[in-house]
């Protein structure tokens, strides 16, 4: 037995709180090769895990996070005011229960919490990366995390999870290796972003580099911080993670407090959510890591190379492909556009667009409908486990 | 017959070029009170005329600019590049035909185009008003374009036009005072923000406020100028603007030059157009008056009002509501809430939705379901013309 609950998890005060591990995978006796040629000789990643690898190393679920996630998915850490951002799915008796599956997840490459990324130190210049880190290709996701498998003793996942870019992270990665898994979920991701979504990219963007803080990418060598530009591409992402019906519900046009007192600060309820949005993204995240990882959505178009499918027809990875129908951040013809390829490619694919009045975040939520589609498909998932 | 052609245009080279007039309506012997209660001792509005006043006075029509047009809608400038911002709708032989009727559009108050705003020097101070200048109420600059209307000798205007924040004033002026125009034509308009328009909104005037050039408003007086924040602001605007069809159909994943070459950098084209127009912007705008303005949008919740339509009830205003379908800045939802409120009180009124895949901006193109409705609405309103 490999891992079990004593890599990923401490037990204290009879609760099992979680720990994120880090571990150099890549240094430069073997340094991490990048799609565009470009190499990085020191790579650390940063992994949680939860319940236990079975013997024969056939219970393995990959999790692939979203833009702004981490590897910490579920469970508590100590002295944390929340659950792990995908709590609602992964943990005992769960849609991904973690009493049966070995489930693992990691920060991304080019990320910033705890996986290298252009935050981190450069062993060339013993200075922060910057923009001299390489451009990333969602390919080198799955380099890194394929190479996470190998060392946790993984060389095939029966099941690949993402939302959002995980979902087009989990897409790469069957096209790329589709001997590594058995099945893989895509939810409300994307095969290929539409001009509207790299518009929203892109100001979110231009808001950081504007920044006087930004300093062509050196502020952390020099002392400053674009955390304004990062806060406004934050909130401004917001909005588009909610459907405008759910904006509606949640806040109309209610005041922060009492009555409408017309001023230019918060008055409205909505603004200050996306004020405290904001406010709490600039603490926990990178400027940089959010044009890097932005950056590779905008350029992700696997389905354009030429033979892209070939592999993968030729291998029997099951897919789940999931929307939700008030998303208007990756709609519903994303998911679609994803699914007539791969049906094109005979690959086995179930579909299923969710109601739900949320928008882009309610892979984040417990929506019954979507949670009991996971667990049926796990459920077969798990009758079928090793047997491949 | 009042001011011809000689006031709104000069001929040159067999060709009339439009020119921008200012008056000054309000000074410290009459100075405007604001819906607030405060009050403002200097106002100077800036306006255009295209057409002549006929000699009852009954062939005068107002147009309600959008949040950041001018005065000048029609006609050419000399030396300029394009024509004013609605051309397509207005001149000889187009719908709001000039050689029928009289023509007036003016710069709102708060703005930056002409008309007074706080940007303007407060005559208490020598200084830039700044962020000392009054919040507006959408009522204010109704007060200030009848004021306007009075010094051009029109005390009835047979037809107000506005899109957008323009439709929206339109509304606000025939409940303030609907013994004021015959007829009103309410385009991509509101009665009511959402929260997700307002979130819209408060983004940008974050990525102004946070912009370290801002100085809280004193920007003009210690030389510096949020134009970083002001051009983020602007290009998340323009997303909204159109319809994802639209950017689709305009750019698609074109890069701007040749292939796609991964960089930080202006590489699709949908990336080169939006920097485009927040560059462009800067120079024609300024940041406070972007404030001020889509803060009165905020704020502006009519119907809410007790009686609110108890005055427009007992007159004869004729509405026309347009929205376009593909528009969800302001869907068709909103125009429907303000036909049901006008229908509520027995207010005449026709409502169309027009098909374009253009989103919100179709109300500045030339679309022939959209400018056939106009002109026949026009063609009536110039059959009863001085009848009321």
């Amino acid at each position: 037995m490999h891992h079990n609950g004593a890599v990923g998890a401490r037990r204290d005060d009879d609760r099992e709180f979680t720990v994120t591990e880090t571990v150099r995978l890549f240094d430069a006796e073997n340094p991490l090769e990048l799609r565009s040629g470009a190499s990085l000789k020191e790579v650390d990643v940063a992994y949680e895990t939860w319940g236990s690898l079975n013997n024969d190393r056939s219970n393995a679920v990959f999790i692939c996070h979203a833009l702004t996630g981490d590897a910490h998915a579920a469970g508590w850490r100590k002295g944390a005011k929340r659950a792990g951002w995908w709590d609602t799915l992964i943990g005992p008796g769960k849609p991904v229960d973690t009493t049966k599956w070995f489930v693992v997840c990691a920060n991304l490459l080019g990320g910033c919490r705890g996986t290298t990324g252009p935050s981190s130190v450069n062993p060339a210049s013993g200075e922060p990366y910057g923009l001299d880190f390489p451009l990333l290709d969602m390919s080198d996701f799955v380099t890194v995390h394929r190479a996470l498998g190998h060392h946790l003793g993984v060389d095939r996942w029966a099941v690949l999870i993402g939302g959002s870019l995980g979902g087009m992270q989990v897409l790469q990665w069957t096209l790329d290796h589709p001997e590594d898994a058995d099945n893989a979920i895509v939810l409300a991701g994307s095969s290929r972003l539409t001009a509207q979504n790299i518009a929203f990219s892109a100001v979110g963007r231009q808001a950081i580099m504007r920044d006087s803080g930004f300093r062509g990418g050196r502020f952390l060598s020099e002392g400053t911080s674009p955390k304004k530009g990062l806060a406004v591409a934050r909130m401004m992402a917001h909005i588009t993670y909610l459907s405008e019906e759910a904006f509606s519900e949640k806040f109309g046009r209610a005041a922060q407090s009492g009555e409408l007192t017309p001023n230019f600060g918060v008055d409205f309820a909505v603004e200050s959510y996306l004020n405290h949005q904001g406010e709490a993204f600039q603490s926990r995240f990178d400027a940089l890591s959010y044009l890097y990882l932005t950056r590779v959505m905008d350029y992700f178009d696997p389905f354009a190379a030429p033979d892209a499918l070939k592999a993968l027809a030729s291998n029997a990875v099951k897919f789940l492909v999931m929307s939700f129908d008030s998303d208007w951040r990756f709609s519903t013809e994303h998911s679609r556009r994803i699914v007539r390829h791969l049906e094109g490619a005979r690959v086995p694919t179930s579909f299923r667009e969710i109601r739900s009045p949320w928008g882009h975040d309610s892979f984040l939520l417990s929506i019954p409908d979507y949670h009991d589609t996971i667990t049926a498909f796990l459920a077969r998932a798990a009758d079928e486990m090793g047997q491949r």
